[in-house]
């Protein structure tokens, strides 16, 4: 491909203003920028047919202060006595706040942020300093009928932070953060639910140094928000890393938590398994605080071995047979990979651009092996562990990937893709900048119907148009996979916007892929939810929703319970 | 250790006769038999300290026909209403069948049966033909409030079957026990909850003939109740098979459940993971039938490679030694064993004994290398999956074991205890028969507590007069194990026995071990349920039966809700 130097728009690399609605919808680092390299926006400007002139800084980039201001729907006294719960210096009624921790990063809440549109705003900003506040808040909320909303990292994409019906909104991030203790001898660490990827995983690899532990230890769980969620973020929205295939999902890691609510406080147990009932740990997973609040968490802990990581890439001739070559690995019974993600065509050619691997005579190399741009599928991959495991992994996937036609092309690409996996959320800013709108789904699938699913989403996706969609699978299961939905649109109406949008939720639910494998449900999924689980399932969700939360304080709108 | 050939009880070899209570107590095949072996026999008078003429055989031999006749708590309209749901010919009022299907496999229930001793008792036996039945019946029983209990492979070792309240019982296991189809592609089976473990093992390692697939595939569940027990009753009581190291425990292999309750269906979807919200499937492990009656169930099926299975066994120098070793291995990061299994030094002298390597030579070799009876500890263990896989496993496993201190003794004690694995239960009847009675217990533990827990127990059932009691560990979670403790004892009487038993329970919770690691609640355990789990989440468990059996039809008693 030849590359199109043209007209490059003039990137906003400096942090946004103090109180700017740019400063609440930046992903991440204020200083932090991934600008769309020059071959990125050419290819963009070729898929998506854009003029010189329409890759130009739109209008709306947010830098003006927050300037709306709005009442407060709680009483004095109720905001007072909070105040007295977790100290006046925990408490904010200031307009930005409410706005700043009212709002997730879904595409549409930039865009509305962008526009100077604030919709639904929480009244009160509270930052409890202990669990014990916790449950006075939560006691006092439930007592005076006060909704209460539960702030992590902020870095949800289902609408999972708006306050549906006002209220206080609690941000577990600022003080309820801390590592309290790791247990060598059961491989596991108690932790505030608050406490972000970087500062658990930095005090497990270093482990030995500030605990004087034998090893060195990871978490496992490295989802794309890993920089800035939570650990009870990751629990209570089932989410997964993107060593899942390896170390398991969130909740796969959570042994014991401690949870407060209306009803009060349950502690659960931290044994591997009892058979002594049903644990209630397992109704918390995916509760997304509907039904109290998670303070504190027992994680399992893995031994941390980068020396033994293996990096594996592959070329197949066709996305069809890097599907089959995952569900073999993932049947295989010789333990599984960390990473694996496989890319669809399309968005094998936008990785093959982003590697910098979209070379001339590369190309050509493959081509003569058959494997041709359209039709190709990029494979990359990770094993970690014990030494022989690792590299017995890696000779495993190169047996079955050379079986199904593919040429190894190196540890490059996983390597490139490793290196920079935390960073593409930058990339948003910058494309909404120049009025090009980019957006993820996601879906479960089984691998009987994961054609089914790939096959009718794309197709509805890219009927639209000046839209592109791309896609990769990359948690993989004995039983199926999961199917990432990357889709690019010029699109300058918001409301037509999100109508495009809930229209291809709508093909993933129909075509049978679940609503979410997971980001969760949040406000946005919820008219899927019924269609999805079946009024029964609905019904008795709710129920149990009515036994822990009776006066419907907890996250009100999440989950539609 | 000099053989004591002294006086043989003549044991009973043949099958109890038909309609006695023998029929119902002895375990499994009734013409199956495992007498003790004359060296078993001398090692327990010694332990035991008993004369020959306390191993002759007992009086209570249960050979009698049930006798007794009792009335049925049911109107005679009711039965009439539930034959026709069910069809005359699969209902039975017969007193034989209501103690049969009463009963299950503690000891005490044995010990009552051979007094002639039948307490609680169902007023009708129900096998249904299929789930439409199944849903009838339930809707009718919740109407005319009529208990409903369920009787899967009826191997219940914690008074689960026991009708506290009488009313019916459903039998599962008769006619609702197919396999209904498998799925290659997603590696899934779907059955009926009543199949028996020989069953669909059978179709799994046969499923190229019976089905045309490309593997032959195994449930990987092999609980020592195996061919006597269903894939229901391992789901709902959370029961963990030998393998389960490596394959995971019952429900960790089951990815949907159709379940009725007095509520409605519930069919939960087969996703491998799916971010929408709590998954009702999670509330049905270890429900043991008190929110419903699970009847088809899609499990996930593991290849079936017996060409690559590992076989080895260690001699350690200490029982520390070796729950450091499975604590090593359980956290290497290199795949995990599917069974590990190690005895403490009074397990050992027994396992010697039974598999016939208690031999002067061997241990005076075992001796040199410091490995002393009554200090020493076996560790048998297989490895499965993909080849090299599971030779790095063995590979692995031997170097920590020499690493502490441990001599390698062959794979043949492993293929010894695989080969009689699931014959242990056929010599308690003998052991009964003359007045010996063998029992177990077992809880969960972490590795920061297995000690403790093992301390205590053996301390405190050892001090009991004329009794033995060993232990192992077979069940591995990075974070912990189980603790399995056998006991024998000479008693006569019941009541005694039953105080006994209960105050090792009570020590066991005491100490800080689980109620259970997989033999669950049923009955038996409830007293310590709320001191376990804490009044909080009991009350939780109680509200979720109230919504889901509000007329507290379904197993009532099991559990304690």
């Amino acid at each position: 491909m030849k590359q199109n130097k043209t007209y490059q728009p003039q990137w906003i690399d400096y942090p946004p203003p103090k109180g700017s609605y740019r400063s609440i919808f930046k992903y991440g680092d204020p200083e932090a920028f991934k600008h769309p390299t020059p071959e990125l926006i050419a290819l963009l400007k070729k898929e998506l047919k854009l003029s010189d002139k329409e890759i130009n800084l739109q209008p709306n980039l947010g830098l003006e202060k927050v300037s709306h201001s709005g009442p407060i729907g709680l009483t004095p006294e109720q905001v007072d006595a909070i105040s007295k719960i977790v100290g006046h210096q925990n408490v904010s009624t200031h307009f930005f706040d409410r706005v700043r921790f009212s709002t997730g990063k879904t595409l549409e809440e930039a865009w509305r942020l962008r526009n100077k549109n604030v919709d639904k705003v929480t009244d009160l900003v509270v930052h409890p300093q202990n669990k014990e506040q916790i449950a006075r808040l939560i006691a006092f909320c439930d007592e005076q009928r006060i909704p209460v909303y539960t702030y992590g990292g902020g870095t949800s994409v289902t609408l999972g932070l708006t306050p549906e019906r006002g209220g206080v909104t609690v941000v577990l991030s600022t003080h309820t953060n801390r590592f309290l203790e790791l247990n060598e001898q059961n491989q596991t660490v108690r932790v505030q639910a608050g406490i972000m990827g970087p500062q658990l995983e930095h005090q497990l690899n270093y482990a030995p140094a500030y605990f004087g532990t034998k090893y060195a230890y990871t978490c496992g769980h490295f989802p794309q928000s890993f920089e800035y969620s939570t650990i009870g973020g990751w629990f209570v929205t089932l989410g997964s890393g993107q060593e899942s295939s390896y170390y398991g999902d969130a909740a796969d890691n959570v042994l014991a938590i401690e949870v407060i609510t209306p009803r009060g406080t349950i502690k659960t147990i931290d044994f591997p398994a009892a058979a002594t009932g049903p644990n209630l740990l397992d109704l918390f997973k995916g509760s997304e605080g509907t039904l109290g609040i998670v303070v504190e968490l027992t994680w399992k802990i893995h031994r941390y071995m980068p020396e033994n990581r293996q990096y594996f890439s592959f070329i197949f001739p066709s996305w069809d047979n890097a599907v089959q070559a995952t569900r073999e690995i993932s049947q295989g019974e010789f333990g599984m990979p960390s990473v694996m993600r496989i890319s669809d065509t399309d968005e094998t050619k936008f990785a093959f651009n982003l590697y910098g691997i979209d070379k001339p005579v590369f190309n050509k190399i493959l081509s003569l092996k058959g494997l041709n741009p359209g039709q190709r599928s990029l494979f990359i991959g990770t094993a970690n562990g014990e030494g022989n495991f690792a590299q017995n992994i890696k000779h495993q996937v190169k047996k079955i990937a050379h079986r199904l036609g593919a040429t190894y092309i190196t540890g490059y690409p996983a390597k490139k893709w490793e290196k920079g996996r935390f960073r593409d959320p930058y990339l948003r800013e910058d494309l909404m900048d120049m009025g090009i709108q980019i957006d993820t789904l996601e879906t479960s699938v089984r691998w009987d119907n994961i054609m089914e699913v790939h096959h009718n989403v794309k197709d509805f996706v890219s009927s639209h148009p000046r839209t592109i969609v791309m896609s990769h699978a990359s948690h993989f299961y004995k039983n199926g996979t999961n199917l990432y939905f990357i889709f690019l649109t010029k699109e300058k109406d918001l409301d037509r916007y999100i109508k495009f949008h809930r229209s291809i939720i709508d093909i993933i639910v129909k075509s049978g892929g679940s609503p979410s494998h997971h980001h969760g449900i949040g406000c946005l999924m919820v008219p899927w939810l019924e269609q999805y689980l079946g009024t029964e399932q609905l019904q008795a969700l709710r129920a149990i929703k009515k036994y822990f939360d009776p006066n419907n304080i907890m996250n009100p709108g999440v989950l539609g319970l």
